[in-house]
């Protein structure tokens, strides 16, 4: 970050027309936005959501209430205007993108055999690395995979330790026994895969769009362009950089609380607060796109707001 | 509100394109709002929010960091579009209005004598009633007023029981010594009154700005307006109806938890659960106003999104 413009910024917060720490947490995300975008009165005019969607062989252990089918007809429904993400880039004016990644070929089972190649999480990091574009002034990464939950909660134990019980959540609604499967499915994966290397643990865990959502959030870093994390999946998939370059995340906000099992202590292990906690567990970049809103009133209110000097405003 | 409309509402929810329940709060506000609006599949298009403004006769027992001709200087703000619930009302696409209501004549000093008379005090919600928009979609009502954390801590104090210690804040940001003058102002004003009746209350120990917001709020319901509450001030006042007449607030939801003092209490006493909490404690509105962006959100995704059958995805 550009901490001439967060000086800046921080300068300026001090002087705008309200009781000092008035506006809250909105006040340290203007400042932090205002570093990472070199700007000491930046604006949000042009966010940008990406949805990445991959499929998953561990879905033959049983792992989700809904069949592998859904991921395309979900990447239909993103193209034609009909699911949620759609609504929520419509509604906070966000430009939205649909990668579907080689959805008829989906990763190994982890239980069997690594998730991908090295070749195949190169191929997918990449396409989220060229996903982001670069005029882009906030980052959304949302995804669509049917049976991603159980590869997140993979990828989280192998990050953080922990077992799959610890980490498997209900997803888009297991019941008691979908979820102690997800868990041994996890412990099978653990114990099949020598993952202590954050890339690794990506590669034979994970899946496309959990590259390519860690391939995006490292281009927006790249492009000095804050990141708005989402639940449980794109958190796990970020962590990745993170476990491989402490602080790797410091453009990243956690948008929200997800309701799936262990995101809160995803979000524990990274340090982050999220932003929003409305129960959302949907996926997509959701929870993110809602935050969206928070930020743009953040900015909106520090960028455009009168000094007390301005407006004839007594400060005392 | 309109049961038809909320049944409708609630069957569509359970066919759209995703998981049930995953939209998590965002379902039940749809629903909620749905009812309100009588119409099954709404939009938010004409969003209001209204500053009352007024001045307090208790400010001369030194109850705020700011000296009283802020509340003027601060009403000069929003018309010039300075301040914060400016910068926010534009970013979500809301109408804002500000009345400024007799601020030469401040209210009576509570601890001496009724803050108003009869008169002022059916003027004050007169003129709040008449400020609502019959044509709004959704209401937000801020207020600016120094001295009037005061007011309302009084005024939350009886009509829900405790001392001034229990209801008094920080305000703007006064000292340990401040706080402590503000209780014994509150413990005062409750000596000197008899408030059992909640207008009555209102009378003695609120502000017209106060008044004003509670006229807004029962004219929303009225037109059958949904209302998202601001902070503890907006909540005192929103609290004189519900004490009236339980129920009364069954068209709001709280837009957020404010950081001063005694929000949380007030929320738990009129049984409602904020949908953000990022440490405002500005008012003007403000923490409503963001709320907007998620009353928004759950909107759009209510009655934007396609269904199974619409989009060809399977539902299990």
């Amino acid at each position: 970050a550009d901490s001439a413009a967060s000086n800046a910024a921080r300068d300026r917060n001090g002087q705008l027309t309200k009781p000092p720490g008035a506006l809250g947490r909105l006040e340290n995300l203007a400042i932090w936005y205002a570093g990472w975008r070199g700007d000491a009165q930046p604006q949000i005019n042009a966010p940008q959501v990406i949805i990445f969607a991959g499929n998953h062989g561990v879905c033959a252990q049983g792992v989700s209430a809904f069949p592998a089918e859904v991921t395309a007809q979900m990447v239909a429904n993103f193209e034609h205007g009909g699911a949620a993400i759609n609504q929520l880039a419509k509604a906070f004016s966000a430009r939205m993108d649909v990668h579907a990644l080689s959805l008829d070929t989906p990763t190994a089972d982890f239980t069997q055999a690594p998730a991908m190649s090295e070749a195949e999480l190169l191929e997918a990091l990449q396409t989220g690395w060229a996903a982001v574009d670069p005029q882009a002034d906030l980052l959304v990464t949302g995804e669509m995979g049917i049976g991603n939950t159980t590869a997140a909660a993979a990828l989280a134990a192998a990050l953080f330790g922990g077992t799959g019980a610890d980490w498997a959540g209900r997803g888009t609604g297991v019941d008691d026994a979908g979820l102690s499967r997800k868990a041994a499915v996890v412990d099978a994966g653990l114990a099949l895969h020598d993952s202590a290397d954050p890339l690794e643990a990506l590669r034979c865990l994970g899946g496309r769009e959990l590259a390519a959502m860690a391939g995006a959030i490292a281009a927006a870093r790249h492009h000095r362009i804050p990141v708005i994390l989402d639940g449980f999946i794109c958190t796990a998939a970020a962590a990745v950089l993170e476990k491989t370059h402490a602080g790797a995340l410091d453009h990243s906000v956690a948008g929200h609380l997800s309701a799936e099992g262990a995101h809160q202590r995803l979000l524990d292990a990274l340090g982050k607060t999220p932003l929003l906690n409305l129960g959302l567990r949907l996926g997509e970049g959701s929870g993110a796109a809602l935050a969206i809103g928070v930020m743009k009133g953040a900015i909106a209110c520090h960028s455009g707001m009168s000094t007390f000097a301005e407006a004839g405003v007594s400060d005392s």
